[in-house]
């Protein structure tokens, strides 16, 4: 594969991680975690322990695995963890018995809809063992004493997470979460991760920021609950717009979920973006949520949080099983989310209010920005800064602007800076 | 018929008040309304003398009717009051003569487009005399001398009408009009009065009650004016929803007509209940208003009073004709209209506004309301209840929440019970 | 043509006018200004010389141009500005050159769209010359020497407009504005200014205004920000409508383009008239504006400046073309635009708040205004008053009722007459 664009370079890194064990807690979260950091040096990782209250919950324990099998009478394994780590339920119990059929079926999940894939399937708050299989292969279990074998150990440890703080001209932020918490899955999970280290570079190269940045890659829900218990305040009096990053690899549809507001800064950039550059987005209603921005939007906690996705979760056939794996994900599909993202950061960063310095239209001609023969129709040259400069009252920013007028926030800026330069415009506030 | 339903005990009193003469004065109005005292002791009967001066009006006589007919020369009845009320135009003045065919005419009212039915016809405020007739019979009226005998009195007598007052934990009440000034007639308007005492009887049932009611039965028009003369500043202060309850006895719609202000509590309410309860109601605007909530949202009135009905007045072809019979309205139909109306009332008495004591999502697992296994989309059985969480920031009521999780306020209620209990919730205010 | 109808007086007029050369400034449009103050004497002419700082621009040189034409080498006048003086490009520079065709290609303007037209081409602000014919003409020129003749000059003159002050009741302002400064075009432009001369007459008749009148005609753009830049702070006191009257003439489309902020008192009444003059306008937003409501509109100019056009400015084929000349334009044409904005100003003129002075609604039958008689659906005999009545809260003035019972305000008004009349009425503020 192509190592030169941005797109492939995510998604050789996902590659490169898709087979490890990751869960809401533990080594294979911890060491994936470990690898951004050696992309991105100045990534910091949190431990914090179980047994911590945070808010209403409480940290579990941490949850480690070594091996996972179930053997037959005839000492033939059926089905192996070393072969896919989506067949044991994720925060397992210990178990090594042998059992009837008739027994272990009480442990056994699979998917009569899709016979060929593996569930997803974790417990993480009750404690119990199972394991996931294809249907096909259930239907073909005979008869017979089965050994199943679970060697995980549930103990005091760590919750971990990783966080990145980049520091801009306000204390104002931007807001990025993306979580790291599920085994060998690709759009569901590990796009998520892997788009937002590429922002988290692009961002690290950029020091000329109007804006503080937050990007933490966190277990999805107890990692959010945990890192809002400690950085709320802070949080809630700076954030101006924040995203959660999830579901960003395949390349068959972009999808929005709008905040609990509907209206925040957040909502209205995610919109205007997509407006210009993915205008057949689908957009759903935060009825539809379903990852961390649950938390950010809690009442109470009240962030203006929304997402963008590609194939967005709940709403694709290979969600939460093993066909949602490196197939499913093209450095096509991440790099289409990696673009819209650093669009909606940049218009967040060039959004501002531009007042007209003088009554009437102004002169453009001597000023070499207007055509200065009038035939026909040639004032459709400029248009789109003719008509910026009709709405330029002072009160109206790009961003609505924009959306009046059917220009870019990024393309509004850009007139913006023209007409400063020529004495025109005066930025506001 | 069957006597064991609250349909069928609504039908059979209306069949059994069906041939009463009523107007918007007289005997037939108080028996009928004695009628409906004795059902229920604590209904209060009231007699505003005529002449009285009511806002902008003044109570006419009273109308006294004790026979009335038109013979022909031959001496045969062609048509009396015995048979059908209708056949009289209401308030006709006395009349006793021998004319021509010619000068009958004058006084004779018909519908062409229904030749069958005999229309209602009434004129309160200007003394005229008159007879209503089936166009087919009137057609067929021949040349000849016939004796038109109204034996009428228009005296100082009064108006009456009936009150319903049921304390409850607050002054504020809610307030349920309707009428009862039509001879016999079944949808407009027998249905309104025996769904309200049903309604009432329901009420008083229940002690429970946070809102005070107000329950009358009216004259229309003229007694709606003359109640609000006697009562207007306790009903500004105290009514935070009322309904006109009218044309609610055939099974062929469910209707909904506006207040004048649109939004108010009592608009809510009814547009909540009958998106659940009969989503494909027609919606009808103030414009289309027609009966008491004429003077309810007067300018300067201002009461929060819509109205739901069946089939409603103007919009059906019976309408104010001798085809608005028994065989037009049904127990069925009668009953859908009272669960309606009792649903509504339950909202009220429900709505409120609920605060999430927490911050972020609660843990539901321990306490008993989550299943403990992520398997693919189990988290969909508690939907409504996560839903009702993430909006539960302590400004919106029941009606609010409802309108954007689509699940009743009475289900909304019975979540937020359990919630309170396991101290997750605190209602606000 | 028959001189009885406003229409075809409107329509001669702009017949004598068609041959002048008029352009942003110069004789052609001092004349036609000078046509207009013979027929409404109290018109003002005012003259604003060249240079003069108005706003970002400065008034550019007067332009006098006295022959044109262009001659083959064998001494025949190809095209001529004594035919159609839209043959020369307007504010061009004198020329006296005998060239080939490559070179005088290089100043020749034709439509390759539209082979028998003529272009309209100008140049104010950039010193050029050209020539303007159609383009079958122009594929025909053969290799030749050609002999251009501009005999034209540029000088410190000065700009002309013509201004109306009517004064009424109350200091607040209607304001009209229609631009002189096209050469032969009919329906773009002289249209405007005939339509706006007939409404100064109308204006002058009626003697009982509410409001002042300020009806101005100048050469577009620069004319209007010229006159704002001399009476802004005036115009921004007073000023509670606007129309700039332009593209009046034809009878193909009634056209609405709306004001920057799109919900003026300006709009509204237009919206409001057209609804009932024209329901099949067409409306435009303030991003097709194209005329002087571009500054009217501008920021920090701020004046409630809408449009009524018939076929508007860039939307017909011929616009700025030979193509727009008197047949495309017709008496009923203008008739229909005189009367739509005779009907909008008499809508601002009638616009009020009534309270109704009772409770509940009114008993009309004595009054006279009411049927007094009951059958069937008589009551709509008055519905448009009764309507009226149960808005009339003294909140809502006659366009916001007028849009709820849709009914004309022209019509609201003469209730309200009856009603005031009646004592049931009482006008607010």
């Amino acid at each position: 594969m192509d190592d030169s664009t941005i797109g492939s370079r995510m998604f050789k890194l996902a590659e490169e991680l898709f087979p490890v064990c990751r869960s809401i807690t533990g080594d294979g979260t911890r060491d994936t975690l470990k690898r951004f950091q050696k992309e991105v040096p100045e990534i910091t990782i949190h431990e914090v322990p179980c047994g911590t209250k945070v808010f209403d919950w409480v940290i579990p324990k941490e949850w480690k695995i070594e091996e996972a099998y179930i053997e037959n009478s005839a000492g033939q394994r059926i089905i192996d963890f070393e072969e896919n780590n989506l067949h044991v339920v994720g925060y397992s119990t210990p178990i090594d018995e042998i059992m009837p059929l008739k027994e272990l079926d009480k442990h056994l999940y699979s998917l009569p809809e899709h016979p060929d894939w593996i569930p997803y399937v974790t417990s993480y708050y009750k404690e119990r063992w199972g394991f996931c299989m294809s249907h096909k292969q259930r239907l073909a279990l005979k008869e017979d004493q089965y050994h199943a074998v679970i060697k995980s150990k549930l103990f005091q440890g760590s919750l971990t997470y990783a966080e990145l703080l980049i520091p801009g001209k306000t204390e104002k932020e931007i807001f990025l979460s993306t979580y790291v918490c599920h085994p060998s899955m690709a759009n569901n999970e590990l796009s998520g991760p892997v788009v937002q280290l590429e922002l988290a570079k692009w961002l690290l190269q950029n020091k000329d920021r109007k804006y503080s940045y937050r990007l933490i890659w966190i277990p999805e829900t107890i990692g959010s609950i945990t890192y809002l218990s400690k950085n709320l305040a802070h949080m809630k009096k700076n954030i101006i717009a924040g995203y959660n990053i999830t579901c960003v690899g395949d390349d068959r549809a972009v999808s929005y979920v709008s905040s609990r507001m509907k209206h925040t800064l957040a909502d209205i950039a995610a919109k205007n973006v997509l407006h210009f550059m993915a205008p057949d987005y689908i957009e759903y209603d935060f009825l539809h949520r379903g990852s961390d921005e649950r938390q950010y939007n809690a009442p109470g906690v009240d962030l203006p949080v929304c997402s963008i996705c590609r194939s967005k979760y709940h709403e694709y056939p290979e969600y939460h099983t093993s066909a949602d794996n490196m197939s499913l994900i093209s450095p096509a599909g991440l790099e289409k989310a990696y673009d819209i993202y650093r669009e909606i950061i940049n218009s967040l960063e060039y959004n501002a209010k531009y007042k007209i310095n003088c009554y009437c239209e102004p002169q453009l001609g001597p000023r070499g920005l207007y055509p200065t023969e009038s035939f026909n129709r040639s004032s459709m040259a400029v248009q789109d800064m003719m008509n910026f400069i009709a709405y330029a009252d002072g009160t109206l920013d790009l961003f609505e602007i924009s959306k009046i007028i059917n220009v870019p926030v990024n393309d509004l800026h850009h007139i913006a800076v023209k007409l400063k330069e020529a004495g025109l415009f005066s930025e506001v506030e």
